[in-house]
């Protein structure tokens, strides 16, 4: 492939096989990889009957992340994470991954290592192979692109498409953390020591701060608010136990809300949905967090995103065996609301009345 | 996810969900695929006792490729062609393919309808399914990344690691065209015209220029240079003929110049290997081109990156199967040289002398 520019930077002078071996270097073998990187494609074979699942997930710096927030550790788990999390919310076991990274001539050989470091801690915790990718030069900033394949047997796979009236809609852990997260960094938080190594409370105003003289000193749990954004844990073991119960009639991850993504099996399902807004399960953390936010602490739980937990509905039938299910995970589950056969999403108070919200998730182009 | 800038743009008026729609508005139903784009992830099932064979290419707008020069429908076809020469090169068949853009706000929406065009029109040429991918919004250029499928018998694949001392070393078509296309539209030679509106022979300065007030007029099969530059053909039936007959023993494709590519199977293999430079196939368009390209023809032919031929190693005694095997395919292929036993790759003249380099390839840091 042709490339128009160039640099003097250490990357240079490393040239791309450099790069690749030195990226590559930590990457183990896999069961069911034949051939691996090194040729023009991957080889890989699945056990008979099993479907191939195929998600792909693309991170652009100053749009998905920025620098000065995520630490290249955090930033390497999560490109892999988002994508695992695909696999897993239609019920699938993630087995391989493909990595392609444009990197800009002034980034310094030591953040790529680190985000290679957190991509394959990341890998290995899944039991994911890398097994391919590719790698250029950027000219305005780092793009991490990541695509993911899994498998599952065709009669368990889980779809946005299965929800029934009268199921329940679940979701798994807490909502808004990774929106809340997102606000303190904002607003000057310091996000990029590593969670133990940062003074509990510490704040740090800095030239991104939207809130000028506010202080955040005393924000308790902020670094578990900000965790939930930049090191994103994929729901895959509790997605595993239900789907091999047969328990969830449709399932999605959360990553732009579940007021949007709900809306999103309520839509392919036929049916619509409401979701009660006293019943959406908040850290402690989140409740903790100082009022000032001008944002709802409910609004900011329907509708921000990247939590990356589950919503999933279910045959009201099935409560107990649901709870039972996800004891073992040490993951929460929570009833949220209910399907309805009747198109549309609401949220609701306890007494039914609507919940007024501001928007329906994030919109890329907006 | 996350996007942290805002626009007024035609694509913030469609948003997200519509530019989704508009993208896959083309996209048609193929075998295998149980669940295409629009849930979590993709659910695809190959025939039982074949091997997956994976791929994935990243393009950058500035790096490779640039909006002046790449009429958007071309670029469409280019993306998903490289991909395919990839599976090709494997002795694969091409199946599925998942695209995902960051799209600059200021990307006309006709220029993204025009990518997908060309995208289709290429995957339907060679039955290649759109699967999946994902959109976002970029600050700084289009980024355009694919990932491919096929499917080959475990039996058939063609890797780099299979030349032996004494096979011969082969191409198909010709070499050196793309990088003299190059050449051309950093010329100024006006490449965004369809070729078959464009007057033959004809000729544009503008600030791109590099060679001032030199006129390209009258370059004969400018427009057949420039088209192998900006729509290259991957060789998917001649590959799979020579594959289906067993007849290579260590394949690649040339994306960055023969010498180096060959030097990929010679690695792998563990051999070296002598290329006579006097039978490097060059195309008639290539050697009526004018002498002051400041770049020695064969140079071009041996380092010239982006002709997405293929470059094969074979056993001597299979030279006329192989001629025979590929007359049905329409497509050249020539022997250029000679699979030695000890390590590095040389270009020699006729005579045996060596033929003097400046550089083995693109380096995408320099």
């Amino acid at each position: 492939m042709i490339v128009t520019h160039s640099s003097s930077s250490a990357l240079a002078t490393l040239g791309e096989f450099g790069l690749i071996s030195r990226i590559t270097s930590g990457v183990v073998a896999h069961e069911g990889v034949i051939t691996g990187i090194g040729d023009d494609a991957a080889v890989t074979v699945s056990p008979s009957g099993m479907h191939l699942l195929t998600s792909t997930d693309m991170l652009l710096e100053d749009v998905h992340f920025r620098r000065s927030w995520h630490d290249p550790y955090r930033l390497g788990r999560k490109s892999l994470a988002v994508s695992i999390s695909d696999i897993a919310a239609m019920g699938g076991v993630p087995r391989r991954a493909l990595l392609s990274l444009a990197i800009p001539s002034d980034l310094p050989l030591d953040f790529i290592d680190e985000i290679m470091r957190g991509f394959l801690a990341m890998a290995s915790e899944h039991q994911v192979a890398l097994i391919g990718g590719d790698t250029c030069a950027s000219r305005s900033g780092l793009v991490i692109s990541v695509t993911i394949m899994g498998e599952q047997h065709p009669d368990k796979i889980v779809r946005r498409s299965g929800a029934q009236p009268d199921d329940d809609i679940w979701v798994t852990g807490t909502l808004g953390d990774a929106a809340l997260g997102l606000k303190l960094v904002e607003r000057g938080f310091d996000s990029t020591q590593p969670p133990c190594s940062q003074p509990s409370g510490s704040a740090k105003q800095d030239s991104r701060s939207q809130s000028g003289s506010r202080s955040l000193s005393g924000v308790e749990g902020a670094d578990a608010l900000i965790s939930r954004l930049l090191d994103p844990v994929p729901r895959v073991s509790v997605a595993l136990a239900l789907t091999e119960a047969g328990l969830p009639t449709a399932m999605i991850d959360i990553s732009d809300g579940v007021l949007a993504d709900y809306g999103h099996i309520a839509e392919q399902s036929g049916v619509g949905g409401s979701i009660i807004i006293d019943d959406l399960p908040l850290s402690s953390a989140f409740r903790s967090c100082p009022a000032h936010f001008p944002v709802l602490p409910h609004q900011m739980a329907l509708s921000g995103g990247e939590d990356y937990e589950l919503c999933f509905t279910a045959h009201r039938s099935n409560r107990q065996k649901i709870v039972d299910c996800v004891k073992k995970c040490g993951v929460a589950v929570t009833r949220i609301g209910i399907v309805s056969s009747c198109a549309g999403v609401v949220a609701v108070n306890q007494d039914g009345t609507p919940f007024s919200i501001r928007n329906e998730g994030f919109n890329h182009f907006t």
